[in-house]
């Protein structure tokens, strides 16, 4: 299904505007909101019950914690899109059935998302091959869900359990796109950060208990308003090919709707040689160092503050880089940005 | 006196590698180091101790704290420069008397930041009208001062205390440098953002009583093997006309030797019109936002995370921005990057 | 009117076992939820979603946010009682009107307060000179309203402005409970922390634009289950009279229901003339780590961690200390602790 | 050696009042400094480096960071007892050699641990079974370490490898006084909770490579000034017993000195079947969480801030909980609290 985008500004987390997108099939809404990001961050839940509450129909809400630095807390609408035009992007969504403890961080989770992801893929009516992203919402583990697996659970930190989640998530998107093979999945989750995906965007909360998977790609036929490229981050600081593209687009009369980033900080603790301390600050999170840092280069570079950008890119793009997806609406297209 | 300048990564706060500039006279040394950059961030004399007990002489030390995100903790070393070059860039040093408690944060700061300034410029050869940064590192008050001033003090906050100081001493550099006149120095003190200076950049630490001014500028004459000029980001995201300089210095076969740049929380909660959630974090104070944020979109811009970012902007730029010195090697020159 | 306290474990902010209190009139229910207790905390705005959401009839939701340490997310249930027993704790509810942004933390606040808490008092069925808990629920500013009401806020930072609400709440109580005048009230406004009600207990909150006053007191004529005291801590060890007070109930007989303390970091920075540290944190808010230290000492003088301890006592008490309220059944009473 | 205790107040992390000192020979100096406690806590390397070039001999630094809540910043130094009076309280010294990166959090740290631990309690005069405080200051791991050891090191966390190895000192004590055998130090290095020591007490910091070993024990001859008594609080809020031996050593006379506690936030999030969010806390580490409330229950106890409580307890007495010692003077002693 082709799709539009509408990037809505919030005023609080449950500030659910819906009246910006009155008369449009809201397939997904895809917030940030302002909380850390982490185990104990209720912005996401409370963004959720009021879009869930305030929408006519139901429709997916993924909600990504941290608006560190100059990021600003929005939602970006998907909705149907119009069917004449000459852009490419659709979406599809699928999601996966609920997953064990034990089975968190695991193969059991790689394998839910691969399937969830093909089936969101031919919801959306494009090849896998073709998909730009794919936003996984996964589940945490909580202290108590680790005491009552006695052991059996993948890690007995529920911080930690976000990453391996995230981790899990984006192996299978990569099964899913053709990107690895089930060998190279083993190797990531046994922490081989080498084993990545270009296009997975994960991000883990309180709130669920199974993967809800939304797959944007691009189909052969052209129909829709808008189009999208994904590039990939080599380090926190590679904005080269970004400004490339930005370029090709303005160039070309198009009009940038949004961008989806993840950021991470460099596992080995170095940016081009240099250490940085994002790992070690015992007072402020790498996810929220990294969103800032991240989200104020490409602010910089696309000159908005309402963009995508969610932390912790475990085996999603290079160690401590990530993927980049933008999204555009051809010179004479429909996707709009409200308010 | 011409300087060069060398910039030199840490391993620590302690890390003070004194044999990397064997052999120079070293006017000061400036650095970032990795505490939180608030009033209980003990890097800063850590470092200080350090470098003092390193150094064979005695030398200014300017330690900022705070490298959040991708910024990596690193000193710059300020030495005699060579005589024989076609740059210009030279630096002169001041201080001014202890400040009483009572004086923090008000005209008695204002005045004698001015004083200190003129000084300072004229010890190193130039117009301060040719400034193009003047670093002030001033005290804070801690909660004992504030007690023992029974009401007399700026304000009963430490914390506060710190965007006060840096505020007063702002206004300080702009009087003497000629952006500012008096009137203008108490609207700022009472207050208006729309008070400020293009040059200033002030740091606050507990380890002080008085205030130290390094004024950088550019002298008529040619001579030294540096150069530098200073723009202004007129909010956190305002990139345009820094990456114009950096195409510039580098088509004129330039060398990058380092970036200064001053960043805050715009105070109206606003940038380009969105929303930020900086100033409403209890958990994470603005200036470390502001630096995380600041300093990955400049180190992407530069290609290198070395930078200096300083936080808290009161008075330094308009409000939510900041000014950005830019030191560049002229095409044979002698200032360089080490390790 | 006679109440029953019922104090229940929740799960996450939005547990709201509502099932618990089948039966029973409901008129209030007071929540310690899992946030920073900050402005960005919206475990409390989740929570009050969630709780009125579920309750059949509409009752006051006080959320002070922050269980720091041992203290355990719970809310008290506060419901109409029997009429046949010997204990004399009522309750009574009022508000104020919508309080505008510039009389925020001013006298119209305190006005607004006062009146309102006498007429709590008069629906309670209790005279002001016999309440023990004054509990009052007060907005904040946000940054978006200081910035609307150009300079004419109390504060333009929106974390000090929670202070200068509790402040102005809490001497308004003192007002209308007789243990104030005016005049001490204009000057407790104008910081004076020797200014103190010892039965206020208020707490600030970015859900509300508007005060409201839940007010505790005893009764002349017996009738009910419950009964209270309330001591004052005057600092943040201050234990010896709790303890006497506790062992006095028990020899009595007694079961202690609840009990609801005020915490603050002692404004002076010392504590029996030992320096704290709790002012010039600048990672962690003062309001948590009074609350983490003074819910520590009384989860362990009570043996129970689902306590209401909430921070920020400015008016509150004694500067650094804080009002205790123990409410206990009779020996053979009807307020019970469920779960 | 008998030793006295001296505790002495601090206005800084770099202040260090030898004078307070003068005249004794200082053994060691035990330090509470103002920092985080974590990773990139700097104020324990800067008192250490304060207090070795003020004291005129070599002495053992053992600085554990942290003073949340009410807690004072303070160093306890001992020093060289009398040989004259009736107490019995002992210390001795010792260290490990260099620990490799690999065997941090392993076996080899366990089994260097308790060889130092030995050697310690023969240096004090004094059987292992007769320990009542163990001091282990070791190392932890840095994001450089892990990097270079390859997948080698027992985790590719700096915040975990703290745990990791406060755990394998504590095992390496409890092997040396005989509470365990090598089988359940294995165990406990597994990650066994139920296995602990009673009297160990760890803390790990970043300025280190080895472990230093302080052991305090009761020798047979009365000789000293000092007695000291160890109690186990099975959980956070676990009072009683150490209200009794306080009520006891008051009711003979003596005078309390010092305390020393290990604090952790229980490892299953319950405290006696109520949920806290001390581990579920992304913008707080759980040691400055359960430092804070062990901390305000102590000093409420104790009647005064400046006691040591060190955070992460792991294998240091029941998961949750930690020893207490209790360090007191003799009626007619020489013990004392200076300042």
């Amino acid at each position: 299904m082709y799709v539009d985008l509408t990037v809505v500004p919030v005023a609080a987390p449950d500030d659910a505007p819906v009246d910006r997108v009155f008369g449009r099939r809201v397939l997904a809404v895809i917030g940030k909101t302002e909380g850390n990001g982490g185990v104990n961050d209720f912005s996401r839940a409370l963004a959720t019950r009021a879009w869930t509450e305030g929408l006519s129909e139901p429709a997916l809400t993924v909600m990504s914690g941290g608006t560190e630095g100059v990021l600003s807390p929005h939602v970006t609408v998907v909705s149907e899109g119009s069917t004449s035009g000459n852009g490419r992007l659709a979406a599809g969504f699928a999601q996966t059935p609920r997953l064990s403890v034990e089975g968190l961080g695991r193969r059991e989770q790689v394998d839910a998302v691969a399937a969830a992801t093909l089936e969101a893929c031919r919801n959306g009516g494009f090849d896998p091959r073709n998909a730009h992203m794919v936003l996984v919402k996964c589940p945490l583990l909580t202290t108590e869900q680790i005491v009552s697996a006695r052991g059996g659970a993948v890690t007995d930190d529920p911080y930690l359990s976000m990453a391996r989640s995230r981790a899990a998530s984006s192996l299978g998107v990569a099964l899913a796109c053709g990107e690895i093979g089930g060998v190279e999945a083993d190797q990531g989750l046994a922490g081989d950060p080498s084993v990545w995906s270009a296009v997975a965007s994960a991000s883990a909360g309180i709130e669920l208990d199974r993967c809800l998977v939304l797959a944007f790609g691009s189909r052969l036929d052209p129909g829709g308003q808008l189009n999208a490229e994904t590039v990939v981050m080599h380090d926190a600081i590679d904005v080269e090919e970004i400004v490339a593209l930005r370029d090709r687009i303005r160039a070309a009369g198009g009009t940038i709707v949004q961008v989806f980033a993840k950021a991470e900080a460099s596992p080995d603790g170095r940016i081009r040689g240099l250490r940085h301390t994002m790992l070690t600050d015992t007072d402020l999170s790498s996810t929220r160092h990294a969103r800032a840092a991240v989200g104020g280069l490409l602010a910089g570079v696309f000159g908005r503050t309402s963009i995508y950008v969610s932390g912790g890119a475990e085996n999603q793009g290079p160690p401590g880089g990530g993927p980049v997806t933008v999204v555009w609406q051809e010179p004479t297209g429909g996707g709009e940005t409200r308010r």
